[in-house]
């Protein structure tokens, strides 16, 4: 098996990227999982042009990750708000994992932490194999072909 | 404690989205991350302009995610090949978090699995607190400033 006789496209990392592989995407679905969720805050917290952010939020909604909520409030102008889909929240171990990486790597001090509700103590995310092993490092995955997958037709 | 009074930019997330915020590059790590490491069989595989394969190469290179290695066959033109560091290794989290949710929602049979080497089961990425509880859902999870967030300088 050859991974490069396998159809790039057809496969869930490509699909959730064509989603989510984007700067502002990952910056909006943060935000919005913050709680800034009308346009204007998001637009002036992610300093983002407004073109740019209507066409990510727009695309954001077509893809199930966000809705639109009508949201009023007394003395103020009726208006919408983002929020996330449970499609959207399940999102969440991408921004984890991307939060771990960029405080190993990127980061002096964590600007941010994931915490347990219940306890307050730090969430991690630990790969952990049905069997029941806590995987220790990278080294111990492999990613294989599923059912799923498709040949490249190289007509 | 107001997130949007909180730098946009000072965050873990928004320094890896930086680097590995785009479509391209986490196809590329894909591809790379299973052994498909030469310019011209990435090129062939993505279907990426070449232009464009130049410029994200030369940005994991330079921010540290990929190195290249000459490689000498014999009988072949020696030539390099982009190989993972280890600080690009650690990347897997963000690639399986994909994965399962790219699963979830966007797949109807598993395109690619990702197994433990050593019992072959399906690895998952658990979210788990130090305290040592495994968490069940993302309503669990509460992300709150840390040490080294930053407030937005509004002057």
């Amino acid at each position: 098996m050859n991974w490069a006789d396998l159809d790039s496209g057809h496969c869930s990392i490509a699909r959730a990227a064509d989603i989510v592989g984007d700067r502002w995407t990952l910056l909006i679905l943060r935000d919005v999982s913050r709680g800034i969720r009308r346009f204007d805050e998001l637009s002036a917290h992610l300093g983002i042009a407004r073109n740019i952010l209507s066409a990510r939020l727009g695309a954001l909604v077509a893809n199930g990750v966000l809705e639109r909520m009508p949201y009023a409030e007394e003395g103020r102008r009726p208006h919408q708000e983002y929020v996330m889909t449970p499609r959207g929240a399940e999102l969440l171990p991408v921004l984890l994992a991307l939060i771990a990486w960029g405080d190993r790597h990127l980061s002096e001090e964590p600007p941010v932490r994931a915490v347990h509700n219940g306890c307050g103590h730090e969430v991690r995310l630990v790969p952990t194999c049905t069997a029941g092993h806590a995987l220790t490092g990278g080294g111990e995955v492999q990613i294989v072909p599923g059912p799923g997958a498709r040949r490249v037709d190289r007509e």
